[in-house]
């Protein structure tokens, strides 16, 4: 049984609210990053792996995407995601994004947007990923960095007797694997990979690694959220940019 | 002026010791490691940069190269280096690594085993490095891990009363550059520089990123230096295989 914390309504609930606040680490740090690894999607067909509300699916076609289609395993957000995205040049499905089965279109660009930290079967989706792209396609995604998830005690900032953050903590890193955590509900899971393994699998599955981006804060965001300063002190996301290549 | 601790009398004398006990992080990590990423050395010419006393070089012409050469800024590294191999089928160059001005070779391997991080200007040395090898040639390097070099405070287990590990400190992670630590003399100087900067350059320079590894110890390692089971905590070292691709 996949996870799915998307559809507890607690969880959506909050959730929901954080994002249409404006004022998240998605808009600040992630989604700048991801964006900008895009070199154009004029005339593009994009996949988007754990769409949520169809946010950047509807930036796509904003950017002339000829088509994009939508996956993720909540109803609630896929729901949401129909709702406010025009008919016409956008499909969506409600499914855990390792279980899609596309046989008959494949895609320019694949994206996915902090969704792989939920998957336990990482290689197995980056398979999939290669599959359901076309020759020269790109794969783009942003996922919660080793740093972050690797101590499995995770609540990492060691503070001092005034709440003055002292240093990050980092464990256990070569113990990849399930993390729990506390995110407005008890026991969200994730999964810890190290660098390696992020890297690594993308080449053996016959990708050519074009860039990685460890984001920090955009000016406004430092603005807006102060405490995003500490992003230059340990990077919360990665990104990575990889090319379906011609060998595999 | 390039630093040179090798040739300081005190760091020299302690550094031979240390390694000719063969009970170092150098023989049961980062040499297996690097060992492992070379496919075949059957025929190939061999550039190492940063050779010390040609332990690697010698390694290399065990190992069929039909050609090494060694450089090291330390005069006395250089001396033991030709004292220690056979005449033939190497050469030894005295120079700082991003110095060396070789304008009639090039190769089929380059290495550098734990001196890049001694460099400032790595973009410029990944640029030289490029320059000198031959089509299809691989770099191969290993180096301190950015989560080592991270934190301007250098020493960073974090311990309680009794001397037990409790975290790895991490911090200051975006703030690229100067290191200071003290090894065996004060002040050495290290560079830190992170993830992305370490493989972004190399990609932007004309590399193909083969592999990343973040190795553990050796069953062997483990059993000599049983301290080594705390890499499974945090990595000391990254070894990145980068080939020289046709297209720049």
């Amino acid at each position: 049984m996949k996870q799915n914390i998307y559809d507890n309504p607690t969880f959506f609930n909050e959730y929901k609210k954080l994002r249409e606040s404006g004022i998240t680490y998605n808009d600040f740090i992630e989604q700048p990053a991801v964006k900008s690894a895009i070199s154009c999607l004029e005339g593009k067909t994009v996949l988007d792996l754990g769409c949520g509300t169809g946010e950047f699916v509807r930036y796509c076609l904003e950017n002339k995407a000829s088509y994009v289609l939508g996956v993720d395993i909540s109803k609630k957000m896929i729901e949401q995601a129909k709702i406010k995205t025009e008919n016409g040049k956008a499909d969506f499905i409600c499914a855990p994004i390792e279980d899609i089965n596309i046989t008959d279109q494949k895609f320019d660009v694949i994206i996915s947007s902090l969704a792989i930290h939920y998957i336990e079967d990482y290689d197995g989706l980056i398979n999939k990923v290669r599959n359901l792209l076309n020759y020269d396609g790109v794969f783009i995604f942003s996922t919660e960095h080793p740093i972050v998830t690797a101590r499995k005690e995770m609540d990492n900032w060691i503070k001092d007797g005034e709440g003055n953050k002292l240093y990050w903590a980092l464990d256990d890193y070569h113990e990849e694997g399930k993390r729990e955590q506390h995110w407005y509900i008890e026991g969200v899971i994730k999964y810890h990979r190290t660098i390696s393994t992020l890297v690594n699998t993308l080449i053996t599955n016959g990708f050519k690694i074009e860039e990685i981006q460890e984001p920090q804060s955009t000016s406004e965001g430092l603005n807006k959220m102060p405490k995003l300063v500490n992003e230059k002190r340990r990077p919360s996301f990665i990104v990575i940019k990889a090319q379906k290549s011609c060998v595999t």
